[in-house]
C-alpha cells in the first residue's frame, strides 16, 4: 500500500486512535488534523498523533489522500460540505459515525460530483473516556469495521478504505446502509437505549442510594453502556429513529410476554424463554470487555 | 469462633464454596453433606469439599452446629422440614436464596418451635458456571451478604451466621426480608428479565445468527446475564413476584418516556434522560466483572 496523506476532522478518541494505528502500521506519509475544539487539536499536535494542525475543514482535506471524517453523526453533514469544497479529485473520504443511513444520504448532498469517492465506515470498537488523550494505537485490533458504499462508490476507494482499516488490524465487513442500521438499532442500539432507561428510572428515586450500594455484578455489566457519552447516543437514536422504533416495539411486545408469564405465575413458559436465551447467548462466548463508545 | 459441626445441604457452587472457604478459614471441626443429587454429592467428597456424605437430609442435620441450606429456592420449604426434625436445639440454620420474604415465610411454618434458630441469607456472588466442581474457597471474598432475620431470631444464632460469612471475606448487611426482596428486585431481579427478554426475542427472529454476528462489546455485557440458570431465575421470578410486577411496570413506564422522545425526535429530553443514567451510572464505578447466578 502506497503511505497515504492522511487528514483526520476530529481528533478524538476514534480518530486519533486511527491515526495513531495508521502511522504504527507505516501506512501514512504525513497526518494533518482539524478539529473545532482548539485545545483538542492542540492536544493532538503534542502527543504527536497529528503532524500538522490544519485551520479549517477545508485546509484539512486540501491535498489528502485520505480524509477521514471522525466528528458526531449530526456534525458529518456540514463538514463532508467543506471537504467536498477542497478535496482532490482522486482523493478518498471515510467517516466513522454508528448510524449509516442518514449519513449516506447526507454525503449525497453534500459531496455531489465527488459522492463516488465516499465509502461510509463503522468501527465497532470504543472505550468508556474519550478524547485524545485517550486515543490508543490498538483500538480496533481485531475489531470489527462495517463499510457500507453504495453502487456509486468507485472500486478503488473501497480497497483504500478496506486497506486502512485492514491495516490497523479491523476484520471489515461491508452492508447496504440500511442493512446496517437495522441490525445495529436490535443489537447495539436497542440495548443501549434500554440500559439507559434502567438507570434514568432508579436514579430518579428518593432511594435510588440505598438501591445502588446493593447493586451486585449483574448489574454493573447489564448498566455499563449507560455510562456512554448522552450526546452521541442522543444523535445515534434520532439518526436511526425509524429502525429504532421498530426494535422497541417488538422488544415492548416480548416484554409483555414475559409480564404475562410472571403475572400468571407460568413456571414452564418463563423457563422456556429463559432457557432459549440462554442458549443464544452462550453461542456468544464471552469475549473480551470491550468499550461501548462507539458500537 | 468455635470450630463448627458444618451440615451442607446442597453441595452446589455455593454450598461448596462456603464450605471450601469456612474450612479454609479454620472456622469448621467437620464437614457433612447431602444433595439429592447422588453423583453431586459422590463428587464433593471425592474433591473434598465433605468429610461426609450424609443419607438424608435429616440425616446430615443431625448434631450439626450450623446447617446451611444451599438449594434452589422453591426447594427450601422442604428440606427445613427435615432439617426441622432433627436439628439440635441449639444448632443454628441459614439458607442463601436470592429472594426472602417466601423464603421468611415457609420457614416459620416448616421449622415451628426452631424458627427462632434460622437467620436468612442471600451472599451476593456466583458464577456462571455452577455444580461443585465450579467451588472455589475465595467466592465470597469482598462478596455483600444480605442476612434477613426476623424479631424472633435469637441473637447468638444471628452472630453465629454473621461470624461464619465474615470469616469467608464477606460484608455482612442486615435488613427486612421484604426490603430485600424490593431491593433486589429493582437492582437484580429486573435486570436479569430485561436481558433475558432481550436474547430470547433476538434468538427467535429467522435473522438471529446475522444479527448476533455483530453483537459488540457492549451486547455482550448487557445480555452476560441472560446466560444465567433458567430454573434459578425462573424461581426467583415467581417467588418474589408482586415486587417484580411492580418494578417491571415502572420500568415499562420509562421505556414509554424514551419512546416517546425518540418518536417526536427530542433531543434535549434524550439528552438529560442519558446524562442523568450516565451521571448515576459513573457513581457506581467500573468493579470487577462477578458472576450473577447468584444475585
Amino acid at each position: 500500500m502506497r503511505r497515504l496523506k492522511l487528514a483526520v476532522v476530529g481528533v478524538g478518541l476514534i480518530g486519533g486512535s486511527f491515526a495513531m494505528a495508521l502511522r504504527r502500521a507505516g501506512a501514512v506519509a504525513s497526518v494533518v488534523g482539524f478539529d473545532r475544539d482548539g485545545r483538542a487539536l492542540e492536544r493532538a499536535a503534542a502527543l504527536g498523533v497529528i503532524d500538522t494542525a490544519a485551520g479549517s475543514v477545508s485546509e484539512a482535506a486540501r491535498g489528502a489522500d485520505l480524509v477521514v471524517v471522525a466528528v458526531p453523526v449530526r456534525a458529518i453533514g456540514s463538514v463532508l460540505h467543506d471537504v467536498g469544497l477542497s478535496m482532490d479529485a482522486n482523493a478518498v473520504v471515510t467517516d466513522v459515525g454508528s448510524t449509516k443511513g442518514e449519513v449516506f444520504r447526507t454525503a449525497r448532498a453534500e459531496l455531489r460530483d465527488r459522492f463516488a469517492r465516499f465509502v461510509p465506515g463503522h468501527p465497532i470498537a470504543g472505550r468508556e473516556t474519550s478524547g485524545v488523550d485517550a486515543a490508543t494505537a490498538d483500538l480496533f485490533r481485531g475489531a470489527r469495521v462495517m463499510l457500507t458504499p453504495g453502487p456509486e462508490a468507485a472500486a478503488d476507494a473501497v480497497e483504500v478504505v478496506r486497506g486502512a482499516w485492514e491495516a490497523v488490524g479491523g476484520r471489515v465487513s461491508t452492508m447496504a446502509a440500511d442493512d446496517h442500521d437495522r441490525t445495529f438499532a436490535a443489537v447495539s442500539h436497542l440495548p443501549h437505549l434500554l440500559s439507559f432507561a434502567l438507570v434514568s428510572e432508579i436514579a430518579a428515586r428518593e432511594d435510588a442510594a440505598d438501591l445502588l450500594r446493593f447493586a451486585g455484578g449483574g448489574f454493573r455489566d447489564f448498566t455499563r453502556i449507560a455510562a456512554s457519552s448522552p450526546e452521541m447516543w442522543r444523535d445515534i437514536a434520532l439518526q436511526n429513529r425509524e429502525a429504532l422504533l421498530a426494535e422497541l416495539d417488538r422488544y415492548g411486545a416480548q416484554l409483555a410476554v414475559f409480564r404475562e408469564l410472571v403475572d400468571k405465575g407460568d413456571g414452564p413458559g418463563l423457563e422456556r424463554l429463559m432457557a432459549e436465551a440462554r442458549a443464544s447467548r452462550q453461542s456468544l462466548g464471552t469475549g473480551a470487555r470491550r468499550g461501548s463508545s462507539n458500537e
